[in-house]
């Protein structure tokens, strides 16, 4: 195990390397790839196929990402646990939300059709590639889907297994839960409000924001990591509440700024990815609220409308057409959304929420380290580039 | 809660109704219908959209099916728990595995692209059919998948959530998690053969049985059952292992059969559904191995080899082929395959393991009454219509 790498000195406290210290990432990699080892060993035995298929779902953990949510849940309990109580029995329950984590995208990037995911193709395209490859018969992308679902599925239950490995306390399976149900229901409103951008408004976007992002990356996650302690701390539970809310839905507004005006070398997504598809998120929903009647027009088309505006169907959408805009729509939208002034009002909006969250904090009965760990989180994972 | 009704009187026993006692059943619906109408009402307080899609999971759920799975896992606890133990603490982990089951379901007819099951539609062309009605835009069939995707994630959620309410030992867990890693093992396997006809075999055949089928309807069901109880007892666990591999083979042996020989009327598919794909099931498998060459060659032809003979393709198959075979080829090959003898074959192969099953629990220490209803339910699940 890796465990012991983590802090040096598991009595030498917190970490002294800010919010993200180097050794927790480590541990918790370390942690989920232990894990995943034994599970391709056993995989393996089965059937080489089977083996090949978890080393697909290995790669694709190990290739991700910021590990936002362990490390939220790292000073969630931290703040209660305090700085000298050992890390290693709730390592697993960290890793385990990062595995919680590759099942969302994993099913997200078949059901939005995405080709690639932090620069790297997704796992459907990784599964059509083996399928081009071993010569099979049948539709390489039909196969890509299905092992991707299928690979999503082992995540899932994969988590819940690394899960079981820190002794937890019944509360921490209920947060968990609650946080995969949340996270569920905020995919399936941000897919329908896809299909049904007619019906979508600021908060019905900012009702999305919270489910499908701030309860699974930032409030739930600290919420089980006080859980963890076995501690009943209702004032903590709520402090960490409202935070993870407020610092969530920033987390999401900054990513709907950077679905639009993103640099593609940093976020590994192309230009104005968010326009292509009309996709209502809160900044496209807030520009067409403070748009001009002209630009209200030019915002609510939808691509089959603006690739035909011959068919006159400007207006409203149209049931059962389908398409993305080409890439000079794309940058007309991305500056017409500006001239809306939403992405100031998004930017005012993303300073309210952290700072709400900071204020959050201010009074809960955590220890200071994990205070400033957060206050410091809050701020930078609503100013990132990618 | 329906509980009060199951066994009408709760000391009087193990039910005198057979081996799928309707009180069980009973008692099974009424857990799934109380805690899936308390996930609904928490989902439309959300947002009307969410309990609608609960609903529709809902739905999927009362429509199934024969609840083998609760059923095997009764037996395996009353076995060991004896007649006089209250079944009230341990419903929601009987109603778990139906859960999981309707999870299975949904994400194996998206994968399958299945229009049908049971005679309803399935449940991404229900969800195809609520976006045309509600004049979204976008494509029915995709949003249809993702919403059928985002369902069975949330079955399988639930399933947890709703084992997490019986009292159960970590051991409970352990094989829970197990069956669903060998269920989603086995559906790759499945797919995997789907696409690599020509690299498939009766013994490949038969360990996706094994982990697809096997593992999660009958073996793991009935040992979850045991370890529910608490007791550490090898030796049932052993015989409930032997039962379930060598039942849970037959039931899939049948499957096979039904699927080409099958009456559409009752198995609510398609005549011939399997040969459809070139599906590589163990009749298949068999049919190929006991084929003389100019059966076997008229059997390994692939959909598009069979569609375009013109290409001379008839042999190997090739990449990237795609279609189905026309009723009347389907008719052909069936009687190809009853030719060879593969369909006795299988019928012996029932048998065999129908009976190893019956001899696994001769010396198994259980109460008489349950190894009474698990031969009964031996021969029942093996000699179904559907």
């Amino acid at each position: 195990m890796a465990n012991d790498t983590l802090e040096g000195n598991r009595h030498r406290g917190v970490p002294r390397q800010g919010a993200s210290p180097h050794t927790l990432i480590d541990a918790i990699q370390g942690t989920l790839a232990d894990f995943l080892a034994a599970q391709i060993g056993s995989l393996d035995s089965i059937d080489p196929a089977l083996g090949r298929f978890a080393r697909t779902a290995r790669d694709l953990v190990h290739a991700g990402g910021k590990r936002l949510r362990p490390v939220f849940a790292y000073w969630g309990w931290r703040g209660s646990a305090g700085p000298d109580a050992p890390v290693e029995p709730v390592l697993p329950a960290f890793a385990a939300l990062e595995l919680m984590h590759t099942f969302a995208l994993i099913h997200d990037d078949v059901m939005d059709e995405s080709d690639t995911r932090r620069g790297r193709p997704t796992a459907h395209r990784i599964f059509a590639g083996q399928h081009e490859n071993d010569g099979s018969i049948g539709d390489p992308q039909r196969f890509g889907s299905s092992a991707a679902i299928l690979i999503g599925d082992l995540c899932l239950v994969w988590a819940d297994q690394l899960l079981a490995r820190s002794e937890a306390p019944p509360t921490v399976r209920a947060c968990y839960d609650r946080m995969r149900v949340e996270a569920i229901a905020g995919q399936y409103l941000d897919i329908l409000g896809e299909n049904q951008p007619g019906a979508w408004s600021v908060d019905r976007a900012l009702l999305v924001a919270r489910h499908k992002t701030a309860s699974y990356t930032v409030q739930r996650p600290l919420q089980l990591g006080l859980a963890l302690t076995g501690a009943a701390q209702s004032e903590t539970e709520q402090a960490y509440g409202s935070y993870g809310l407020a610092v969530g839905e920033a987390f999401q507004l900054r990513d709907d700024l950077l679905g639009v005006y993103g640099d593609p070398a940093i976020t590994g997504k192309p230009a104005g990815d968010d326009l292509r598809t009309g996709k209502p998120t809160a900044l496209l929903m807030l520009a067409r609220k403070l748009a001009t009647p002209a630009q209200r027009a030019e915002l609510t088309l939808d691509p089959a409308g603006a690739v035909n505006p011959a068919d006159g169907s400007g207006g409203p959408t149209d049931a059962r057409t389908e398409g993305g805009f080409t890439q000079a729509q794309i940058e007309r939208r991305a500056g017409i959304i500006a001239e809306t002034g939403a992405p100031a009002r998004l930017e005012a909006m993303i300073q309210e929420r952290v700072a709400d969250g900071v204020a959050a904090l201010a009074q809960a009965p955590i220890h200071e380290e994990a205070r400033a760990a957060l206050i410091e989180l809050a701020v930078r994972v609503t100013h990132r580039p990618a």
